[in-house]
């Protein structure tokens, strides 16, 4: 296996609008950065979200597991690595890696995705042309990743309209508006006393242009559990685990 | 006068998340890449907003005029060029340009600027040592730019909450956000239907954290007059004008 082939990197300038109150560049922004390098990478092996359309498939994320040593500042150039990990039968595992200047990782995450088939809107078998050139290892090992947890006494609840904005050309809610949701819910004074320093989030079910997504969140200590309903639909969990400023 | 000297410019690459479903570039997201060129052009001279506050002071924009031939799309490596053009005692005009690589103009924007006393919240007088650097053009003429007009009969309205994402770390609401807020209003089948070709915005009041940002608009053929308001009191202004797509 050719190593080198199948990382991808690319830098990313840190600009004002990418970051929040405390000068840190904000999460949903970070996870958009890190897809922006996953899309670049597929781009460049040929596996084009064009191609994959043609395939009547898309991917879609289930799962990212976060990991945040710091959050890059505004004006910090950064270092987006990713790798396309492993793939089983019916899931494809990818890492990312942030980097200071300095080689330090500011944030890992593992992501998972699965091969939609766009028409009977079911999850497909993956289909060796789209993984084959990333060169990952194929294994017959389902990944046991940890899974949020629902929150059980609701802290706090907000309802968010979905934006015009917050689709895209495919009229899916980018993922990364779910974490919009999911924080701001905890409120300013919270955002500002904590430092997130891990996140997992499952994405159950899509929200759609049009749609509320309601966000609740049990705040326990240093742990927030969250989820987004539609209605009683449940579309989305997260836990994430904070350390006081 | 150096007419090289005052001309800033800098390339951006228009990626997946400055799209919307049109797959083209947002109009907030195009607005806060030109007021990203503009901070680039400051920060080059040495009028760092960190200069700015140190002077107990901090430039408020009052309005934009936005006109927009073809909005960059998904990929699209585009120029930002921007100059502070001219200043009179209360007033800093600046103007942008979004270019193509072929080097045709797919945007242009005219800004008002004042200087804002902190302490006192008033509008100031311009202090010299924060435009020399530009070299732009003083001149004792008040522009007498086109102002938008407030709706008559409100077409349609809707609620935006301001969320933790949408503040600054002055704690300040980014300008941008107004955008989406008086967007969003028109619905997508207005917004996929249409085409944005002008937008005049006046700022006129605030909008804080924890506030509830009223958008309304009077749709009235290819014109749309906006208003966003804090309860009673009018924050912002704008008139736009669409062609059909």
């Amino acid at each position: 296996v050719d190593q080198v082939a199948q990382e991808f990197s690319e830098q990313h300038r840190v600009v004002y609008y990418d970051t929040e109150v405390t000068g840190e560049m904000g999460i949903g922004k970070l996870v958009d950065m890190m897809m922006l390098a996953s899309e670049d990478h597929s781009d460049s092996v040929g596996v084009t979200t064009k191609k994959v359309l043609g395939l009547g498939l898309g991917w879609v994320i289930t799962q990212h597991l976060l990991t945040i040593n710091r959050l890059p500042k505004n004006n910090e150039v950064v270092t987006v690595k990713t790798k396309a990990a492993s793939y089983n039968p019916y899931f494809c595992y990818r890492d990312f890696w942030v980097k200071a200047a300095d080689g330090t990782t500011l944030a890992k995450m593992h992501t998972v995705f699965v091969l939609m088939d766009q028409e009977k809107r079911k999850i497909t078998r993956i289909v060796p042309e789209l993984v084959a050139p990333f060169e990952s290892e194929f294994t017959k090992k389902i990944e046991r990743n940890p899974l949020p947890k629902a929150p059980q006494t609701i802290t706090a609840r907000h309802d968010y309209g979905v934006r015009f904005m917050d689709i895209d050309s495919n009229h899916h809610v980018n993922n990364v508006h779910y974490f919009d949701w999911m924080l701001d819910v905890l409120g300013a004074d919270f955002l500002i006393k904590h430092r997130l320093k891990e996140m997992n989030i499952q994405y159950k079910q899509e929200v759609r242009y049009g749609q509320v997504a309601t966000s609740e969140v049990e705040i326990s200590g240093l742990t927030t559990n969250h989820q987004i309903k539609v209605g009683s639909e449940l579309s989305c969990l997260a836990t994430c685990r904070w350390e006081e400023r």
